[in-house]
């Protein structure tokens, strides 16, 4: 037994006009309550330290810069390292990172337990688009804002067990737990800011939102038998409504926690890296099973590639 | 609206001593169901035609041979082709093929509604074991009797839309999907034999193996924007239960029928093409959002390795 006690920090709405220290104040209010729950590691949602600002369309780069952070920690995001310290508990958050060449990308951290980051990672699968969308009932310019991922999907030791990270859309794309799985993950952490509606399909419901959400992380955890926990920033955000949805997933692909609020919730679970063994063993043993000889398309093309266009 | 009426042709078991003819007879019976429901497409199990022989251990292998085709159509099976074309229906079942040059393989075949064979799979993700396990509480000797299959996962024109199969384990490979759904794939037709206990671990139930079943193509169904359908041969096979949960699942991963019993019965939805394309057009438009860059030990190495053993 391995067992890793995880708090899923889901954070309800961030307003455009919340200051960056109202916000750690929220983050450190759920890190005292992980510390009271006997928490190893906390995970928060994407982008934690402010609104999901990539819904407004902004001209002024100076205006844009003011969402990113320059340093990690920063004056004020030192708080949560030396509040991860004293309680001894890993964290990992999602922040927008400006880099010293001037780089923009949406970032996730991960520390030990003595607040040091160990572990980072940028989001590889960027959706949305890059140019004022007249169609759209709202405006979702990742694109835009952050470049992709340069890193990767890398695997860390942590707690006695692998850990890896990914964020939001990364979420429904296989690609993602594969990369990790076939370095042996054990438990991959995630945060998402999903808006409650389809800015393309008015008709798609939150049910179906939700729906999504969870069967990409069940079927990610079940397909490389590795733990997945899904935080969301959720609730309003000046008048956009974010879905919630937190999840922490077993690797037998089953919910065993969930959040009950569209809030500011602690969800807590004791999880046992150990439970990842017999599906890495059995049915989904990589070196016996898999057959890479043929899914040369997965990384030999980008898009789809039609049959008749083969040629 | 490109409407594709789909019979799921679900059956129950095949006992050893049941005569090709007899099976052959209760899948013209499904056949016969179909027409009169306006069905266009009637998908059959695997290995439709005998009983899961693979959880026998034989030595002789001319008791092996006689679980496998020499030809398709052959003299058992000619009724078949017959009936689809009579109907004008297009069929896909499986069966063990046994080629000119000795090779085995676990093959389906499609056809189209004249009842001309358009394509042919043979199933890559053999699981189980090639010699006898005495660990286990009954044998799963796919990989003895069988090769991988060596046509990777091809995508056909039919019925005006784009076709692909795999067979049963297949389905719980996002790779699987993920290769037809690079040929821009709108339907996946995939037979199974999924025993209803856990061979290597008694405490897993049922309702846990079809959850699993489930879980891999309504998530290979979303992921890809593509119809999937599912289709077992089920319940008692000479006192070993195999599991039902026959399924249709629509592109947007939401199951729209499914089998109610554990025998032959024939589930039917009649499928629109066309609602594959808003998933494909927007957050699964993968020449816009994959990032192949970073995929790169999907097909770079079969197995794990742990981030300690890269060197």
């Amino acid at each position: 037994m391995r067992e890793i006690v995880i708090g899923a920090a889901q954070m309800g709405g961030i307003q455009k006009d919340d200051s960056r220290k109202a916000v750690v104040d929220r983050m450190l209010a759920l890190l005292a309550q992980a510390a009271e729950a006997g928490c190893d590691l906390v995970v928060f949602p994407e982008l934690a330290l402010t609104t999901f600002f990539p819904r407004w369309w902004m001209e002024d780069q100076a205006e844009v810069d003011r969402w990113f952070e320059t340093e990690m920690p920063g004056a004020e995001t030192q708080p949560l390292f030396d509040a991860a310290k004293r309680h001894g508990i890993a964290i990992t958050f999602g922040y927008a990172e400006k880099t010293p060449e001037g780089r923009y990308f949406n970032t996730s951290i991960l520390t030990d337990r003595s607040g040091t980051i160990i572990g980072k990672y940028r989001k590889v699968h960027l959706p949305g688009h890059s140019e004022y969308d007249t169609e759209r009932a709202f405006q979702h310019l990742e694109k835009r804002y952050f470049e992709p991922g340069d890193l990767g999907f890398p695997v860390w030791r942590n707690l006695d067990a692998w850990m890896g990270m990914c964020i939001c859309n990364d979420r429904r794309w296989p690609e993602v737990y594969r990369e990790m799985g076939l370095q042996g993950v054990e438990l991959i952490t995630l945060g998402y800011n999903t808006p409650a509606v389809n800015s393309q399909d008015s008709a798609e419901g939150l049910k179906e939102r939700l729906y999504h959400s969870e069967l990409s992380m069940t079927a990610g955890a079940y397909q490389n038998a590795a733990w997945v926990v899904g935080v969301a920033k959720c609730g309003d955000e000046d008048g956009h409504p974010l879905m919630a949805g937190s999840i922490i997933v077993d690797p037998n692909g089953f919910v065993v926690a969930r959040a009950e609020t569209d809030g500011d919730e602690l969800v807590v679970h004791a999880c046992d890296m150990d439970l990842c063994d017999f599906g890495k063993r059995t049915i989904f043993d990589f070196a016996r099973h898999r057959r890479v000889e043929h899914y040369g398309r997965i990384t030999g093309q980008t898009g789809v590639v039609l049959p008749d266009e083969a040629g």
